[in-house]
């Protein structure tokens, strides 16, 4: 089987494939782990779809959940996609408010991987009759993603879904 | 449990986690409060899906009943959900039409947060045959947040979703 | 224009037409009217579609929201739509448990109609994350409509509707 | 080409291929036509989609709209459909009760093509936030097919569609 | 009941609450009413959707049928929705190309509201498998509201909807 | 590979594999070829969706589409794909009413295979607004499966889809 | 306000309207409460749509994520629906295969309330590329319920719904 | 009936309202026709969906599907609906690449027509698991109207739909 | 963390939790493994989704692709997850028509499980603009299983998903 | 049949029409091939739906699954389609994380096209919960096409698709 080898950034993996996976339920950005960009020389979009994300009210403590969309321009690094689960699962018993929460995975991610370009989208489930879909994003401050993140706050989400909290 | 402390603006809330909530069917500007906003360095936005709306018409008296669509990149202050879901249910005693409901709320959330910018998307069930969807917006005059008030008026609505009355 | 004249039962009707209609936001079964069936010598269904109930909650007093849908068999009478509108506008600021509204509204439509076979389905927007669907029919007793009720309660909802509280 | 020749039908249709039509918008049922059922030696089903469906309403003489379905098990004669086409036309300037056109739109169908088996469907817009839905069938009395009537209304639309007036 | 009050454009308003109104089958522009629009300070969309609008094709005298969206920037008037309706009856007996119906919709707005800008979509239901969409807009000559127009054509359906003619 | 085997019935295909097909666009059932049912011990159904059919019209020679469904219990042998393929290709230029052609790819699908049970349906675009969808089944006599058409024929098309010609 | 007061069952209620809920995170059966059921002279369900149901794998300790539907036609008592969602909160660090869950869920549900009929279907979400979708149902013994019960499970899902795991 | 009449463009026409219709299944580009447009002294829109086109394949003589959308802003003349859906219809027969057939279909309105701006897309059904989706676009070379074609063309289809080919 | 313990069958699954899992391209039913099922007292469902599936033609040797559905109501053992991946997994390379694999499929779970009832249903993508969905279903000889195979059957796929191949 | 001759491009295709197609599952690049683009005077796309790819992941070698939708705008030549699906079909059994398969695809396709602009979007099933859609583009260097990159780069996916792992 040809493709990415381990002399591409495979070998300095700890997660993936690695069977005996400790799974925290406590705010542990330290499992994020990120591999090569193969690909550097070109922009392009890596967006992660994640359904499956759950926290807690900092309030109630009362369970939320919400559809996580990250969605980024690499520059040197790749965010390795078992570690994100990972990453992500550790907010389960952990409360913050939901603009809390798309916020500072923007932040623990910008740290990983200094990423040209970023956003992060997340979609909660109602509580009240009121769901709360928070949106950030954020470009490398002085080049020209700076400006392609004012654009895109610019033309963000004029086109709300349609909700009916069935 | 980390996250948000009270040290970083729950202690003043009045609503969120207080059991014996007053509600108001009387139109009632005074029941929105605020949270500070903890990343008030960036652009971000927050949207409210808000599909339990419903108010009365002027004239004949007879409930209207829309799904409000609040979205806004705030300043210093992000609106506290209990208390814009209260604000909301107050609308449910009142006439008003449609056109004036969408300028009302956003005019008393630009009161409350003094948000850089600030739309608000009423799509009202028919009435007749027709219905009516008004759509305001604002940003914050003599700011780059005017410009984007306009843009996105510009923009607004190219693809009316497909409307049935069914 | 030909078709249903004042002789088949539109002199009867007090609401349809008349413009100073009162709304009552309190339950009144007594807003309620019936026209005369002229297709008694068969069986046919006559469904009403209603997204636009609300009524209290008991408890906390807060507005609950539903989709009633009201199907059933005429025996000598229809129930008359405008009629049927205010009746369910009279909920509005009456509270009671989801099961027991659609009860209440099948109890009092067989006062009303004497039909031959009814089925009541309120489905409502969730509280904490649930939503609660129920679900109530009738068969005229000691006829073949009683069996149809039982009929249709065994085969009643087997491909429960997607639900993501979106 | 080869298919149904003129001597199995054809020749007696006097709209199909009449490019001077006259279109009535009373009621007209004067206006259906037939064609021999080349199939009658089985049991087989003809359903007939038709979202263009106005009426008026009785009582204020506003139009009305709805997608009826028809659907029969032919005998001897099927329904040709330009005919069929003419005659919902004509009841464009019609008034009836949205029950009341189901059952005629039946009794007309009956008394052309004594048909083994029929029924309709009416799915009409809302007014005043509720839509109205008849369904009515027919079987040959004496026949097999008059049992069938009776199972097809024992089952009717368990599943009612979802409704949001939008 | 606060809210809109009769001094604020509902006095004189001969529509919306008038029980017995006339229908005109016949093209009607007069019918329209306008009130005041009580934030004629800022910049806002009003969307009208209907779907029940209906007209002959001035060849053939068949119906034809389509969803009207209509959309406005208002600058001193509202159009009245009642009065829009009685409006977009008025074309039921009235024979014109599809392209020519929506122009005509919006000159009589135009002319009735002198709105800062206007567009209006006709989505038509298909004949001889073909259906014809056509959708016109206007800003008000001299001002920025004409370039929005043409802004706006020029990003106007770059995503066609799915349309299989079922 | 494994798999089925010459011997199981593949070597007698004249179609599939063969690179040089012909197209007969007239009616030609002679082309159909059925493989053996490697399953016949059981009874099992096999669909074909066939969004790609179209005829003419035996009146205006104006071409008609449709989706075919066919569906059947095979006793001996299958019906191979391609030959169904190039069998429905067949009635690109034959010209016959909605109700006959599904009635005659039954019958020759019938001579064919000698099915334990068939049925057909074919759901047609509009013409003139309206839209024909016949369906038609088949039980070999004197068996259970005569009884089961009677049973899926009392039993069909409860839920008409939903029809808008878009 | 009328409706349902608390001599009808709701002076018990020791979760409904008290701020100060404690949330279990382990198995906690002993959390769920009843009411009382005002119409037990007739038969008819209640379905509860649970879109935020978590648990753990038994084997890998990971977050597993679920739809619950739960349908009942009750005996004496109705499940009060806070203390459900405090039922489903408890399997939120518990361990069990989905298959296990759907019955545990239903045991615990029987033992409450002693239904007439319940049915529980759990939805998971794709692990490996599959998803599994357990269904259990009961019908209290020696009654015609518990024929309901195999009435229902041999109809059950005859339509799986269609899935892309995206 | 007024409304668009002979005087405005309607006596030229030769299709439409002419019973007696030959169609042509060879590529015939000179059945199109053109009515005048009452309306050029605007930019707009008229937008055509044909869900029914057929061809065959250059290399194989296989029968091909798509849906067209063809769009354009006319200048003095409207392209006549029946015309169009005959040369349509001419393709039937016709063999051709999907990237040929939508490059010829733009370059025989534009000879017709001599539009401001025109676009076609074809969304064909797939062969061998893929589908392809050919788009063209053409602005009048000197005017305003080729930059609008540049800035369509930089903007085309940066949503892809949903394709599963079921 | 409670629940499902290693006593109750978790001790001999070979799989799940076993990081080294070898992939089979070729057809290997022995990778199949089950476990207990600690509710056999009832009749329950279990339903797997499987999106995922892909084998080859057995003439030209070309991928082709399907959804699964598997679903039975087990006896003594459960079907163990990961095992049935690695199963489907297996065919990635093997080659047999449509029909033959879900049969393959439903012999080789009957083998494992011995279940009371048990049916496959495949939905393939289209070749030649035909798709194939074959479906079979088995219950235990001389129960009422049987009779339940046969009652699906009857009713099975009354309502074929909409198909227009993208 | 008119329409592309060999003269136009179709005498060096090897595999369009091929009967004896071999199918190499291991990564393939050299099967591509090019006709040429008759329509290089203008610019247009042309897009590719490919729902069918399937690869392995090079830790684990399990089986991915991604829909691919390749879109460009061609200069002086096309890819052939059936080409370009064995090209596809090669990544059967080749492994390489989803990140590094579009840009690969993108890669090979800019060798053997020398395309104005290009662009690639994988959408794959999920691992874990989560799921992975690299999109990445390119214009030509130095030319307008090069800004178009940047352009939808800047512009690319602003409304991600609901996704729930169903
Ligand atoms: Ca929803
Ligand atoms: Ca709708
Ligand atoms: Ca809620
Ligand atoms: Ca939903
Ligand atoms: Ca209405
Ligand atoms: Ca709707
Ligand atoms: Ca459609
Ligand atoms: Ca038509
Ligand atoms: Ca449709
Ligand atoms: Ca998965
Ligand atoms: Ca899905
Ligand atoms: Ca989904
Ligand atoms: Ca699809
Ligand atoms: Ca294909
Ligand atoms: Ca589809
Ligand atoms: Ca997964």
């Amino acid at each position: 089987m040809s493709g990415r080898s381990h002399e591409e950034g495979l070998k300095d993996l700890t997660l993936l494939g690695n069977q005996h996976t400790q799974y925290s339920f406590e705010y542990a950005p330290e499992v994020l782990e990120a591999v090569d960009n193969l690909h550097s020389n070109r922009d392009y979009f890596v967006k992660f779809n994640c359904p499956e994300f759950t926290s807690l009210c900092p309030m109630t403590h009362q369970p939320d959940f919400a559809t996580m969309y990250i969605s980024y321009v690499p520059d040197q690094k790749l965010v390795e996609s078992k570690s994100l689960k990972l990453y992500l699962f550790s907010f389960r018993n952990h409360g913050d408010f939901h603009e809390d929460c798309v916020n500072i995975i923007m932040n623990d991610l910008i740290q990983l991987l200094d990423p040209r370009y970023i956003e992060v989208w997340g979609k909660f489930t109602p509580r009240g009759g009121l769901s709360i879909d928070p949106w950030c994003n954020y470009g490398k401050p002085g080049t020209k993603y700076e400006e392609m993140a004012h654009f895109r706050l610019m033309n963000h989400d004029l086109y709300p879904e349609k909700i009916d909290n069935r």
